[in-house]
Formats: structure tokens, sequence, C-alpha cells
């Protein structure tokens, strides 16, 4: 089942457009949980366990892996949520871009190694470096378009042809590297009118929403800008105010109070 | 010492401009070879046992590293040549990219695990997501400007304010994001013309210029375009056309003859 077919599915079964983000920090582990072995992928599995039913993706970081040498915890992250809950789809959040041949292997990291569902991606260095990606028709290639941080206004507001590169993207992905179907668009939480910009432009194309919670996007503004006429088109996701919710022994339980209020206020706009 | 110390020294000392990329593809390496625990390291250490008194750089390209799970090899490459040429620096090529809570992450990857000496960065989430970086002072961050492939026209070349993209990002990162010195950009060796504008907006900033072999960058071309005044100002990456000089047991000793005849035709041009 392709990624599109798989996020369609689970946007219904689950009732659902919330994404979880797995940014596993060492230093905001319970203390409990620190000093074991496989620290990190114990905490993401009680996070997984615990809100399983509410999601319609996990979005692991792999940042917060690599800078830990925990390459084999993102794995068998990735493998338990395929094994236990195979309706959910997984993207792997590595933002890479890269010339041609170097392209193939992140697509190979990404798809071979890591097994995800779909995959973020820089459009800075163009159509070949992106080509590799949305060859694998069954897979999902999520272009950055309108990023969620303050930075993103020094490259991607910039006017170009009369619009914001951002939507020249957004023009571009849609009308030229769309041809698998399989193409989505990183449209950041905190910019609720360049959204709407961005949904006039690519028709029902899926967004990624990140920065909603810790960073501050509004719910309301954010599904009225972006969901489709038939209210999804959105993977709305929360990292850290879902699985930091506690810092204690009762973490997952308190993500899946977090994760289960997101959910509801999200669905009350759709 | 930091990284513009050590390649202002190795400029001189190696009196060379020459890269050597580390690109370990499995299926390029000698039959030999592929079968050997640590293939990739033990091909890496050859090279660079062959090369060292002949580059500026070396340039691991982390891809090949991690398509393959084989993040421990390019740890011990690094760790090899640290050990063994102090004074060679080493770029650890990466193209990271992410908000700023990731992007230290990414920072702690490049620089506190791999203890690499500079990292290449792509620009388009704006200055939160390079400040990380940039704040290890005694590190180079490396910024994309104009890559070396053709999809670099597709935003790249886009005009913004009258000027295209790339020259934007030159002028950003060499008047805003360069306040600790050591900031880098790269320009790829396939356009020159390009390559004298940036140099034209950004003084005596040190250039990373792949596309050089393989990618059929000029060599003539680039340095009249892309030197400083002192004949500097350049890392000239070749990675494919020296480390697979050879696919048989002699790749090291080949290695060595196209470095040195890269070497010697870069230098005739400075």
């Amino acid at each position: 089942m392709s990624f599109i077919e798989k996020l369609n599915n689970i946007w219904s079964e689950n009732d659902s457009l919330l994404c979880v983000g797995l940014d596993p920090d060492m230093s905001r582990l319970p203390v409990s949980l620190r000093d074991t072995p496989d620290a990190i992928f114990e905490f993401n599995k009680a996070i997984i366990d615990s809100t399983h039913d509410l999601v319609c993706a996990y979005k692991p970081q792999i940042a917060y892996f690599s800078a830990e040498s925990a390459e084999d915890q993102l794995e068998k992250t990735i493998h338990y949520i395929k094994t236990k809950y195979p309706n959910i789809p997984i993207i792997l959040d590595s933002k890479r871009g890269d010339i041609g041949s170097t392209a193939e292997k992140y697509a190979s990291e990404a798809f071979e190694r890591y097994q995800a569902d779909a995959v973020t991606i820089n459009p800075y260095l163009g159509f070949d470096s992106v080509e590799p990606f949305i060859n694998y028709k069954d897979k999902g290639t999520i272009l950055l378009c309108r990023t969620s941080n303050t930075g993103a206004k020094d490259l991607q507001d910039l006017s170009v042809d009369g619009m914001p590169l951002y939507q020249k993207v957004a023009s571009l992905v849609s009308e030229q590297w769309n041809y698998n179907n399989n193409c989505l668009l990183v449209v950041g939480a905190t910019w609720p009118s360049q959204m709407s910009q961005v949904r006039s432009l690519v028709g029902d194309m899926p967004f990624l929403v990140p920065g909603v919670g810790a960073q501050g996007g509004d719910i309301e503004s954010l599904v009225k800008a972006g969901k489709t006429k038939n209210g999804t088109g959105l993977i709305i996701s929360s990292s850290r105010a879902v699985i930091y919710a506690s810092t204690g022994d009762d973490f997952a339980i308190k993500a899946r109070e977090v994760a289960s209020q997101l959910r509801n206020e999200i669905n009350s706009y759709r």
C-alpha cells in the first residue's frame, strides 16, 4: 500500500490529523529511563503504545538519534511501529538534499535502511536532487515549502517572479515534480495566512504542519487555512508538547492526554 | 587551532587547493576489499595514506556511510585522519538544515560526535537554522550557494531583488552571518561565471568547489574565476575521479596519480 493510501486510511480509521513527532532528547527523558539500555527506544515505545489510536502518523526526527549515536534505536523504533501498528505511516524527518548520485544514497537511507513510508526533503538543490526520492512511487516525498521557524523569512519570503519563493516552490512541486502523485509540502503552523495561499496553489496536496504546541501555532487558524474540502489534507505534527508533557514516570499517560486534547481540538475545526 | 587557520596552513604546507571527497560506494570498491570487515574504512585509509601530502582537506560524504549503516566506519575514518594527519582539516559533507532546536542536534552530530572541522549546511531555513553551527567559532560552516548540479537553476537562479537567489545567499552570509569569520560557501565548479560573480560579492571568503572530475568542471576557468588575490580561497573537491581512478587493487596508487595531476593542474592556474 502506498504512503498516500495509508495516510487516507488512517485519517479515517483514527479520525485524526495529529502526527506525533519523536524527538527523543536524552536530557529530557524521565530520570528513571536515562540509564537503561536503549533508553531512547524504550521512551519511544511507551509514547507509541500510549498514542497509537490517536494519531495519523509518527515522525521520528533523525538528528536526535544521530547526535546520540543511536541509529540502531531509530531502526528499532520504526520496526516496532511497522510490526505492531502497521497501519500507521512513518515519516522520517531528515530534510536531506544533495546532488543526484548522493541523493540516491539518502533515498536508500530513508526507504531501504530505515523503511520509512515518507521523508522530508530540502528543495534548494532543485529537481535532480529530489528525483531519486520521487521515483520511489509508493513512498512520500515531503518538500520544505514554508517552515515554522522565524528564519523562514530570510530566503522563503523573498519575492521571485512576483511571488514569495515558498509559493514558487509550491507551484514547482505541484505542477512539475508531482508526476507520481507522491509529493507533499511542509507548511508551518505558525503562518496560517501563508498556508491558505499555498492551499490555493496546490489543490488537495497534503501538508505536513509542524509548529503546533511548543512553537505556538494556533490550531483553529491553521486548520481553517489548510484543510481540504473533505476536512483532511493535514498532518499536524506536535513533538515536544506531547512527548514531554510530563518529565516523570507518568510521561506516557500525560502524552496520551495531550495528544487526545490536540486531536479533539483539531477535529473541532475540521 | 580554528578550521580557517588549519586551512590557511595546509594550503601552504601541501601547496594544494585539492580536497579529496570520500564517497565510498560499496558497489565500486575493489572486489578484493568488499568482503573484508570495515571495507569502507580500509578503502578510505588506503586513499588517505596515498594522498595526504597532496590535499588541503578530506571531505567524507555522510550519505555513503548512512546508506550502509556504517556510521562507525565514518567515525574511524575521521579519527584516523585526526590522529595520523592532524594538520589536514576534515569537512563533513552532510548539507543539514533544520529549525533551531534540531539544528543544535545536527551541530552536535557534526562537531561533537564526528569531530569534524567543518560541515556543509543548506540555507533554505534561514538564520536560526544556521546559528547553532556558526556559534562553534573554531569550526567552519559551509553554506550551499550555487551547487554543481543541473537542478541548481530551479531555485538558485530565480531572480530576487534584481539578483539571482544564490547571490542573495552569498550576500546574506557575507554581510550578516559571518560575524565569527567562520563561514564559507559552496560554489560548483561547473559554473565559472557564477563563481566570479560570487567572488566579487564576498571578498576573500573561501569556497568549497565540488564538480571537478566526474561532473566535468573545467579547472582553468574555475581557478581563474574563484581564486583570491594570493592564489588561494578555494577548496576544490574531487571524489569519484580520484577514489575510483582504478577498480583494481592498485586503486590507491592510481588515486595518488590522479590527485597529483589535479593538484598540479590547479596550481598551474593560480
